[in-house]
């Protein structure tokens, strides 16, 4: 499929035009009954509240427009039947198929992608047997009893997302059962997370997909050590989740492997085994399918052209028209559900490792913006801490909502006529409301200039079933961000240089420790910085 | 003292015209050992290697000329010394002191404002006595055990600070002690920390300055009810930090009540009570005091005006040529610390409360960038996550790390030569290289432009001390800026918006819930909302 440039679609020229004059929300009652009703999207459990952002029907037909000739959803149909579209033309690169969404379209008959599909499901088989046996007394520890606590032990795509999934949806956890994750090399990480669990019925999860991560492998090493120190056996508290083939594929270590698929990318394999394991040893296997269930149903309507009745579409294109039209640096991920309180940081490499790109598919450079930067942290918290920016700061900060009309636990109490939980949304809704009209005031320091984009998802609670749509949406949308833009969402030839430096910076402080000295005229940069910093 | 404009300043454009051709650190050896030798300051324990700025000895001297024209260290002496600096003048405005530097300017003969040291020292001698009666055993629960657990409920300044540096000092912890937290009005939020502490032994520590926060109060009221469902005496277990004479400044209802004063703001509190009862509590006094001597050392040390010798101010001003003259909307602040894992988001509040202002201290509208968007995660779990967009997106972040040289806990391992704490400092190091010089690479997906800025900020160790000096290092930094760009960093009238909007969301629920009905055509703009997020 030809890569076209971003700035060549005629769509492109007419928003560029549209954005000199965007709609201004202050303005009367612009933001009125009528417009709330009829910019929201009710989709998979969600309503999507969008009236609080500069569009009009006109933007929008013509982001409508921008999708159809950069062909996103073709692009993103090609994606789920297993193009190789991991890849930039001319140049070296991984060239592989992107198929996380093969992992919970298991639901089908035909799936999109049969054979990925199929592996997949063989994984899971294995998993569901794995943890029947932990239940059964198959696997047991040194002293017979049965493990209660799996510590995960990966970093960035293979602890963010289940790491986030994890808290989210902690009050469904099976009695007894507890994860932890240890993600730094720091081993400060370690020493907190292993001074607080009974190692003795604990497992240790060990998840690399490349089975080569540094911090990872490193970690292992340290907790194995530690283990060992206990006089526990490590063969039988490892197991590992990695690539078929990598140098951590090696059965004789682990009392269990389970593998993941190099078409799966760390930052979407939370579906996958690298989320798997983890999760459905904590809630139990049957709500990690439910969980499937609701990112398969997400991915579904992801199919529709219509940005109507395509959610990730949709928000794909908003984030676009606030990105490149408006020119917003930063989008603010503002989950009013104390559960996500992890999910933005999730979202945070979903994104800005993936579309934080310069070069196209096509291999040119691109000159116009690409993925803005994510972040953000729980509301209400957040109103407390870092909204005054937001509403009167110099920088506009465009905002997305996520909450739920219900707990997940039953506690909450009424005061002053109101549940914790109604307080919680009415907070949510009205903060969506002020950033976008305003209010004037002749005090200047009281005044808020309004026109601040933002929107709303609320879903009715979170579950296994909701927490996979709302994963899968924000997948879908940053992969067809990718696809309008025309980068590679799917490589990170970005973390290489850093890796590189690191290494010939321990290479020089392996060679002090064996007191190599070289000559004062000799001194390489990266060794004046270890002296400038007291290293050496 | 009279305000002027930032664009006025003659410094001011003699920065602009440098930042038109800044330094470009990716040239030959541009960085090089001279160059890291040169721009390192040492101080109260830490190095700070700014070579990797794009800063030269001209932009030096203009930010130094920038801090000397606009008065920064005379204002923050004036600040210190009592100055009724928090206020708009000519507008209704809170017009009070600002003195969080007093609570820990104890430990001089002539404190620089000696009326508020005075009540600071009286307020810690009250809690040193009461942890004293905790220990001995003059307050204790129902069957006469002692407490080893403390819940602080607060939001904003009254958790975000305390949460983050009992995090960063939790290997302090006194033997059997814990402290949790509970900020968010989400009852989930409750009900997590509370199903997983001993109530029975737990003290529950309320704090908020008004005495009438929203989330706090709720959050009161709820773990009381628990507490009551519980069987057990809110009156033995709850203890509150609030001003004197708030409607929560009330003996009766709590075991003990520690004050705070209309001079401290919430984001500047964590050395005063509202930080002061949890750490000391959990880390004992005299840890406390220590990191109180930690951040005074910093605070005296901020009283020069020379830069080379004021981290404050230095890191201050290179903050200002990133923001005003470089242009970057954004900061990431990111700690190669796990224990350091929360510092980010008590910044983010420090900073972007404080500095998210778009009106002068003399009541005109700023037509100059204020406060940046402050956000980040520990390293190196962050390279596996958005140092993609940080070395090859389309927008460039200015980075500030910080860390350390030792571990806090003695867990470590040697693998290939190295222990994980100098895999830790070496990637932190070659990062900040990285970003600066870049890697040409004829592969455009393989290329790095460089010239990205960013800092390390090095300690030998994480302890009270160090933790005090980074903890003041940060606010006289955010003060010392809002100085500069003539704004008050000290209220919050941006966040009363939401609040008021809220509130009436709220009240339609309690009406909805009462049964009054509204006819169709008086719909309120709020009720709409509150229909179409099928709330009514």
């Amino acid at each position: 499929m030809e890569i076209k440039r971003f700035t060549s679609y005629k769509a492109y020229e007419k928003l560029s035009h549209l954005s000199q004059s965007p709609i201004d929300l202050t303005v009367g009652d612009v933001v009125n009954a009528d417009r709330i009703e009829k910019y929201k999207v009710s989709q998979n459990g969600f309503d999507y509240l969008f009236a609080t952002q500069r569009i009009d029907d006109q933007i929008l037909a013509e982001l409508q427009n921008l999708a159809d000739e950069a062909r996103v959803v073709e692009q993103f149909m090609a994606m789920k039947q297993g193009e190789s579209i991991n890849c930039i033309e001319g140049w070296e690169s991984e060239n592989r198929q992107v198929l996380h969404t093969a992992c919970r379209d298991i639901f089908r008959a035909i799936p999109s992608a049969p054979e990925a599909t199929e592996t997949a499901k063989k994984e899971l088989n294995t998993l569901e047997r794995f943890l029947a046996d932990l239940d059964s007394g198959v696997f047991v520890n040194e002293k017979g009893e049965k493990f209660d606590t799996m510590v995960q032990v990966g970093i960035g795509g293979s602890d963010l997302g289940p790491r986030a999934l994890y808290l989210a949806l902690k009050n469904y956890l099976l009695e007894g059962r507890e994860v932890r994750f240890i993600a730094n090399v720091d081993p400060d990480d370690v020493a907190e997370v292993l001074a607080d669990i009974n190692l003795e019925t604990t497992l240790v999860n060990v998840v690399s997909k490349s089975g080569s991560t540094l911090e990872t492998l490193t970690n292992e090493s340290l907790v194995r050590s530690v283990f060992q120190g206990a006089g526990l056996d490590p063969a039988l508290h490892f197991i590992a989740v990695t690539g078929e083939g990598s140098p951590m594929d090696d059965s004789s270590r682990y009392l269990a492997t389970f593998h993941m698929y190099d078409y799966i990318g760390g930052r979407y394999s939370v579906t996958s085994m690298v989320g798997a394991v983890s999760l459905a040893f904590g809630l139990g296997f049957d709500n990690f399918k439910e969980l499937l269930r609701g990112a398969n149903d997400m991915d579904l309507a992801a199919e529709s052209r219509d940005m109507q009745s395509n959610l990730s579409l949709l928000t794909a294109m908003i984030g676009i028209w606030n990105r490149n039209f408006l020119g917003h640096e930063t989008v603010a991920v503002l989950p009013y559900s104390q559960p996500l309180s992890r999910f933005t940081a999730h979202l945070q490499q979903c994104d800005m490792e993936s579309n934080g790109k310069s070069v196209g598919r096509n291999g040119d450079l691109v000159d116009w913006k690409t993925g803005p930067i994510i972040w953000g942290e729980p509301g209400t918290n957040g109103q407390h801490a870092f909204y005054q920016l937001l509403h009167q700061g110099t920088t506009v900060v465009p905002v997305e909502f996520i909450g739920f009309r219900s707990n997940v636990y039953d506690l909450d109490i009424n005061i002053n006529g109101t549940t914790s939980r109604q307080k919680l949304v009415a907070n949510m809704l009205a903060q969506s409301l002020a950033f976008a009209i305003g209010k004037k005031d002749s005090n200047p320091n009281k005044n808020f200039g309004g026109n601040r984009p933002g929107s709303v998802l609320l879903g009715e609670r979170l579950t296994p079933y909701s927490m996979g749509g709302l994963l899968a949406l924000y997948e879908n949308k940053i992969a067809m961000q990718g696809f309008c833009w025309g980068v590679n969402s799917f490589d990170q030839e970005g973390v290489q240089l850093g890796k590189v430096l690191a290494g010939r910076l321990l290479d020089l402080m392996v060679k002090a420790e064996e007191g190599s000295e070289c000559m004062a005229s000799e001194i390489s940069l990266e060794e004046s910085l270890l002296r400038a910093a007291k290293i050496l």
